[in-house]
């Protein structure tokens, strides 16, 4: 059932015209970024966006700002055809891919040294490195540090920072989220807040595998041994759900659950935390609404995952 | 020649709504940010706006957020009705005033714990202090450094912060700064360029008392004597400027001039330095447009000037 094929835009200000002339029309603009080598869950984001918005846009953009130069911008998969023919697949499609070159170069050559400081982080990301001169950083100062945060300490910053080129760029009226993402998800939430954007961010729920495992575009790095092994993840955490519904409520047994779980499996934790739904703090005791975090790796593939436990 | 009363906006949402309005009549937007206690430097930002924009909106808003809790926030000046009155004699008159009364209180209580990290900085600003939640901070973080970032270590992120802020709120065509504060002229620049605003800064040459002294709200806190040695800070500024089209290209030589002249006229030279005007990275020897920027305190009152060098 293939639907309209999406105008595609490259450059940034033909993108920002394009929002504008929906909004002069009084048509609600929804904006799905992403990563491109989209899965399933990204597709559900469009679907919920058609049920807000008139006209759907999807970023398609490997962010360098949000990796560290050791880590996966190099091997981060692509498939920019494969893409489109998914989002033609969606019911209603969408009305705009946009998909720019490098939104880090302002064709200005280098103005700007050597690149940004470190931000007294004590490291740098891809765009530092690379010495175009972009030193504007958007950080959200508490939820960035935990949880993913603790391995890459310049991933949110990274995010937050692209996320408002985007919304700077395409002005939407909404904006969608995956929850397997879940700091990201409350980073973006916080920070359009705290900025005072006029959007509305919407968190959408984790879509799976038939045998759990959560969809990522990085789950095509996994050898079928690995697949299999990090099955653990989603498995441990329905067993931590339970454990809370038979009255555990002590957070440090319920770690321990998944930590074994995981470990025993053949993955190495990353982390694996009881944490508030909305400051990310960790929880001793559960006492309310919480979400159970895990970044684990399994061979070289770090996968995260989230369930939240609603008490 | 008094003109039409501005439209008074105290409401973030309304003052969107109002810019939205304009937009959809296909009218250019200027934005004159302020912390009120105007003076004849505002209101050449707002004749400069005029030429641009088909209306102009301008903010009053004291920023908490770029003082540090031992700075003036508490004692900064303020006069709503003057201001009105001095925005009315202005030829054209501006559309409307935007005057929100805090921008950072989200109406969700302290959703926030004690307020932000430092973010490595180790100082906060009166925001943090006073633990209303806000985290996320805009940081431009080489400009922000130097120069006045090296006595307000958390200015120019708070400055950075309420801008953007503003701009999300106003969403205007085009800003105006005064180019007395050149860093901050510079460091919006920057951010605007970096998150990709579709919006376009203007820098508006510096506006001086007949005597010389650049305009400043807080001028009305020098006493007859402290504004009379104050004069030192132009006089000395214009001396190097002579000395270098007399061929004087050494820093050194002229950073001295410029300091024995403030001190002996009893000021305290906070920084004196001769800078590229874009990086704000100090010269030793000039060789192209550079800005000799100087902050100086006459009793317990800092003030700033800078005068560009285009040789």
């Amino acid at each position: 059932m293939a639907t309209k094929e999406p105008l595609i835009i490259r450059d940034k200000t033909q993108m920002t015209k394009w929002s504008r002339t929906m909004r002069s029309q009084s048509k609600l603009i929804a904006l799905v970024p992403t990563m491109g080598y989209l899965h399933q869950g990204h597709l559900s984001l469009i679907t919920e966006a058609h049920k807000h918005a008139n006209v759907v846009a999807v970023s398609i953009y490997v962010n360098p700002g949000q990796f560290s130069p050791n880590e996966d911008l190099s091997t981060y998969p692509s498939d920019f055809q494969g893409d489109i023919q998914k989002l033609m697949s969606v019911p209603g499609g969408v009305d705009v891919v946009f998909n720019p070159k490098n939104l880090y170069d302002y064709g200005e050559g280098d103005s700007g040294g050597e690149g940004g400081g470190d931000g007294g982080v004590g490291v740098v990301s891809c765009i530092e490195k690379s010495g175009l001169g972009h030193e504007s950083w958007v950080r959200v100062e508490k939820l960035e540090k935990g949880l993913c945060g603790k391995s890459r300490p310049i991933f949110f910053r990274g995010v937050a920072t692209i996320v408002t080129k985007l919304f700077n760029i395409v002005e939407p009226d909404f904006a969608f989220f995956g929850k397997k993402d879940y700091q990201q998800w409350r980073v973006i939430q916080r920070m359009v807040r705290d900025l005072d954007f006029s959007i509305k961010v919407i968190g959408c729920e984790i879509t799976r595998e038939n045998d759990g495992l959560a969809m990522s575009s990085r789950n095509v790095h996994l050898s079928p041994e690995e697949r299999e092994k990090a099955l653990s993840i989603n498995k441990s955490l329905s067993k931590a759900k339970s454990a809370v519904e038979d009255g555990q409520v002590q957070c440090e047994k319920l770690r321990n659950l998944v930590i074994q779980c995981i470990t025993e499996a053949g993955g190495t934790i990353d982390y694996a935390e009881i944490v508030d739904q909305h400051s990310l703090e960790k929880v001793e005791f559960i006492k309310g609404p919480v979400v159970f975090c895990v970044a684990a790796l399994f061979g070289k593939v770090r996968l995260i995952d989230n369930m939240e436990i609603n008490l």
